[in-house]
């Protein structure tokens, strides 16, 4: 326990009415009670951020009409008053100066991801977060399930022997029509190449598979050839796309993702093999881990049960049965970045547990990713290097 | 929205440090943003209590030894600082009187199941209910999952027909050896029948198989036979039972619980068969509906989709394809209850949606249930009326 | 491998055009290539019988109008043409006259299930195959699966520890409606108690839970409380009922079974625990056998693996990957049956593998079990034991 | 049926003592009661396939030594005595000379797949079959379970609307290990590129996932980009690769395949999505469909259900709930090639039902996707074109 007995303090940018992932950060910080909101710039409609503060029962004094305007005066209000970090919940172009101007007012970030609009953005934004110390977080979500950590937690402890392959996807179908002409927010914004980036389903969820294949499996790509594709007319960016992956040391592997693969959710799933085992865990039945063996029967890890690795374990709220799901996961970053922020201000070491969610350099590898993805795609699919 | 614009503010009895289900009631009661735990009588040992709330993050002196005291002390307070319910969370003989007692001090309750010890003070609280006029939830949290109101809606609807008839289990296996003796605490009290009631396993799960297989079915027992059974030496309650069930109206079915099955988590399943279709829902993956047909494909039907009922649909936080589990269908039942007591406090009629949550009616059945239940196994499974 | 290098001769009685279960058995007794079908009494209507013969490749002088002149008539054919053994694929009532006369004329007998219309025809039955020294085989067909072979023998050799409890479950849903009077053959004899004995589904599948329940348990039936319900207006046997079972030994369970469950298959699933694990096999997923523990993660056990036991390893023909199903179980019980009577021919002790396929025992107390299902269902679930 | 009433003679290249796939061809051809097996050249050994055949019941006279004595031979038997079509299961580089002899000597021809040893063969042949005007079948197996056969028939009606994207996968892991190092002797021909040809896992298992994606979706394979590995130290042939696809009419999508997925039995599983509509397969649970769609619940297709397409419905043998699996589905191969060949006989038209099961088109296709994989990736997987 902190020494120090009240919540942290944090501010938002970004979701307000009418946003998904804004609700989505909120819930997954209140669930733990570790952290209070108390400040915010839900919109760049200053009424519609004082609306939406109003619903979270903020005081209007605290509903900013932009962030430069919240980072300022959070800065200049009492230590013991002032927000201690900054989540922004915003559309891509909006992360990197928005976390920006947080570091550089003294605020710890937790970002969603990708961490930037391009490349270029992320290694400056790497560089600031060194610069000024601060703790820089990044939902890169999925890691925050139990049985994801469990699983890369075997894998590195050699369960599977040398990686040789790793099949990661994630299709989903909400964009088989051209839904943002319909006034639909989220995909408006997520196919407009100037609040999305250079790519759109591999900015969205691409992304989000190549942390989750790199993440477990260990193994950093090397070099990649890329198919994407813009299935729905008039589509501005890519809305499906299949990769070949080679990483370092020799593992191979196949990405794949889509945005217009009707009747498919978040179907995020991973197969990875080594030379004496593998294991696949699949999104939508998160608390389970199945391992497999050559010689003897595959086993169901499952989450909450007292085999698993001290990171497994730690990230999980209820004993086995309860199942835990998305916004679980999603607080567990909040609940080690809470937990780091805390051994910070009490001036101690982190806990190794405290400090496993995803950090400034997965922002950077994402974005190389998907620049990489971009440029192998535009070359016909030619085997095209991570930019690091 | 409610015309007030703040948290409700809650209290809570029992759930200090080394409990289990008092952590669930607090994180379902924060994930929404709209209630606050403003105090506790977290334990019968006052420093206990004084420890447990600040972790918490309360006051010391909101922090009570008993909820006696913390009853009289809140409702000193002014009306705008005072809790406005009572969070009851203890073993289940002191629902009752910490129920009663909250009631009669002007607070509604939010109480765990069972509701009571035994079937006399489950008739005296639904009394006390009525007297008071005040609010009564009863966390049959099982009934929060949202494709369990999906089933229940679609049955109401007639979409299966008459409904001939129910199979529930819920078989766990955490009490296969004497996990009493370890002085592992949840075992202990539930298999003491001074803490615990009439029944072991039954009044912990049997009693929400009970409770789902009537709220999705809308029938309600009339009378069973029951053999229960207690398979490790020296327990001093059943830890297992099966159970043949006839409805009113016609309809049949069995019950079957366990905590000595081996292996199993909380494998809370149900199906039910009308005249046209049948459905069936795991709580293991409760983010699905599975709806049978004589003579066209079964349908997987899917928490988030928009094809849902508005119950279905209000109980849910994220689209398809972001599981959600145990603690968000727990949350459900908070939320609602949030809704009901805002419209309580606006004086306005509340919204069918927020009335949707187990009440006093629930808790009294589910205990005439347990003492069914017992009294049938002891006369050798006869058939046995519910006492209501 | 025998020493006589040929294929072993068989007859039918029944199975004729518009049956269902007697090509089962033609595709099971032909699927290894041992078992040549020679002659048949296919119908009591000979011209159906002739028939039905042709499409079969029959010469016309062995497609017989009764199966009391097949009897005679093969008896009388040089050693080395007639037929060796009976398959018996009539309706029930047909069973016990059928078996007799195929004993009497000195021929082996493969019937199917159950063994005969009523108790007492099983025991005179059991006396006659004692008697005449003949083999009977009986197509419980499920007990031919691999991985039900595999549960038998874990469960035999102590793995799960001592039994506690069995739950074994056969819902269908094709007579959800009153399909005996729309012509169709199978509902109709069914559902005659001249046919088909004093139950419906308790005959056809109710049995059948019972023959796997005790088969994989290794634990008999002491005594049972039966509720069983006919659902369908008109219908004249059960065509639905829960049943609560006590082992010998003092190991608990419930069977139930339905015909009027709409939308289920064959779905036959069977869970057992033990002190130390439990196992549960499900009939629609027939190549898994999920072994579950206490302090390690669950094995999913697969048909085909290196690490099965010697019944279930010879109980399959193709490596792992590649489903066997139903007919494969089927042609299992006359793999075994063949080899068996090779080694009758033999003269030689047979392997225990081919021992291994449901006998007159089985099917004595199958109708032990249907006639207390329906004795106690009388008398309002009364317990009943099994009179054996 | 057919105005002959006898079952049809075939005589075997290969399938002795110690193979794999001749004795799947033996119950396959079997099950239904439709054919005979005659004769055979069961090994290049003589008296391997002497004893054989005797194993097979068959006279030493019509066991041969070689294939092309076995053409000779029987030849030159009487019309009514002699085999009439001949089934090739040797390793690859038998299949062309075996399937020309027995063409060229008026035999018709069901092979085991890959068609060839390469595709100038395959092409060869094609001219063969059809200068000889012969039947010819190929056994790509899978497409003969009847779930694939429904969802090529909704795709081929337009169900899932213009086709986009295909995913086909077929991951196992037997050849993890040196396996061809210890004698097995599956494994042993396999990897060997004299007999298996220019791929290894490619010839043996990545022909029978694009066999199966070209089938359901009923596209044909463009040009593809490969990269293909082999793990197992010393192995002369890919035991794994990952393929980009690109059809004519511009869907898209993904194959990969492997023999060192430690874990894996023959997981080939497929999935399609179309503007309206998506579907999945999977060969480990084939008696299944699932059919998705954008706005309403997944469905779920079902073997022998009533709602099927006339292929599936004929592709079939018992109603649902009783699984069929892998030899059915091979079954359903020779079922149509008999009956084919029926109607060859009888001199009619055959039934379109009959018609349906991989022919020479199918296997030249295969050569050109095993050529175009293995060229693309020595080219570092640059697009290649399948040579057609």
């Amino acid at each position: 326990m902190s020494a120090f007995k009240r919540k942290i303090r944090y501010g938002m940018v970004g979701g307000g009415q009418g946003a998904f992932i804004g609700a989505v950060h909120r819930m997954a910080a209140a669930m733990d009670g570790q952290l209070e909101l108390v400040c915010g710039a839900f919109s760049s409609d200053p009424q519609r951020s004082l609306d939406s503060g109003a619903e979270l029962f903020l005081k209007p004094e605290r509903c900013y009409a932009t962030y430069q305007e919240m980072m300022e005066k959070e800065a200049a209000l009492p230590a013991d008053e002032r927000m201690e970090f900054v989540s922004i919940v915003t559309p891509n172009h909006v992360h990197f100066p928005a976390a920006k101007a947080a570091l550089e007012a003294g605020f710890h970030v937790m970002s969603d991801k990708p961490a930037t609009l391009d490349l270029a953005e992320a290694k400056a934004l790497a560089q600031i977060v060194e610069k000024t110390g601060l703790l820089y977080g990044l939902t890169h979500n999925y890691t925050g399930y139990p049985m994801v950590k469990q699983a890369r937690d075997m894998i590195s402890a050699g369960a599977l022997g040398t990686i040789r392959k790793v099949v990661v996807e994630y299709p989903q179908g909400w964009l088989a029509t051209k839904l943002e002409d319909t006034g639909q927010k989220q995909a408006a914004w997520r196919s407009d190449p100037k609040k999305s980036g250079a790519a759109g389903a591999f900015g969205d969820i691409g992304s989000h598979a190549e942390n989750l294949a790199e993440f477990i499996s260990g193994l950093a790509i090397a070099e990649l050839a890329a198919d994407i594709t813009t299935y729905v007319d008039g589509r501005l960016l890519d809305d499906d796309g299949n990769v070949l992956l080679r990483f370092e040391g020799g593992a191979k592997g196949v990405l794949h993702c889509s945005q217009i693969s009707v009747g498919e959710e978040n179907n995020l799933n991973i197969r990875v093999w080594g030379e004496k085992g593998g294991l696949e865990w699949h999104q939508n039945a998160p608390n389970t881990l199945l391992v497999k063996w050559s010689d003897k029967p595959a086993e169901v890890y499952r989450r909450g049960a007292g085999y698993l690795s001290p990171h497994a374990a730690a990230a999980t709220r209820t004993p086995p049965g309860h199942p835990e799901g998305y916004l679980e996961a999603f607080a567990n970053l909040y609940k080690n970045f809470a937990n780091h922020i805390r051994a910070v201000v009490d001036g101690i070491d982190p806990d190794p547990v405290s400090m496993d969610y995803p950090q400034i350099a997965d922002g950077v590898r994402g974005m190389a990713f998907i620049e990489a993805v971009v440029a192998s795609s535009k070359a016909n699919a030619a085997w095209t290097k991570l930019d690091l």
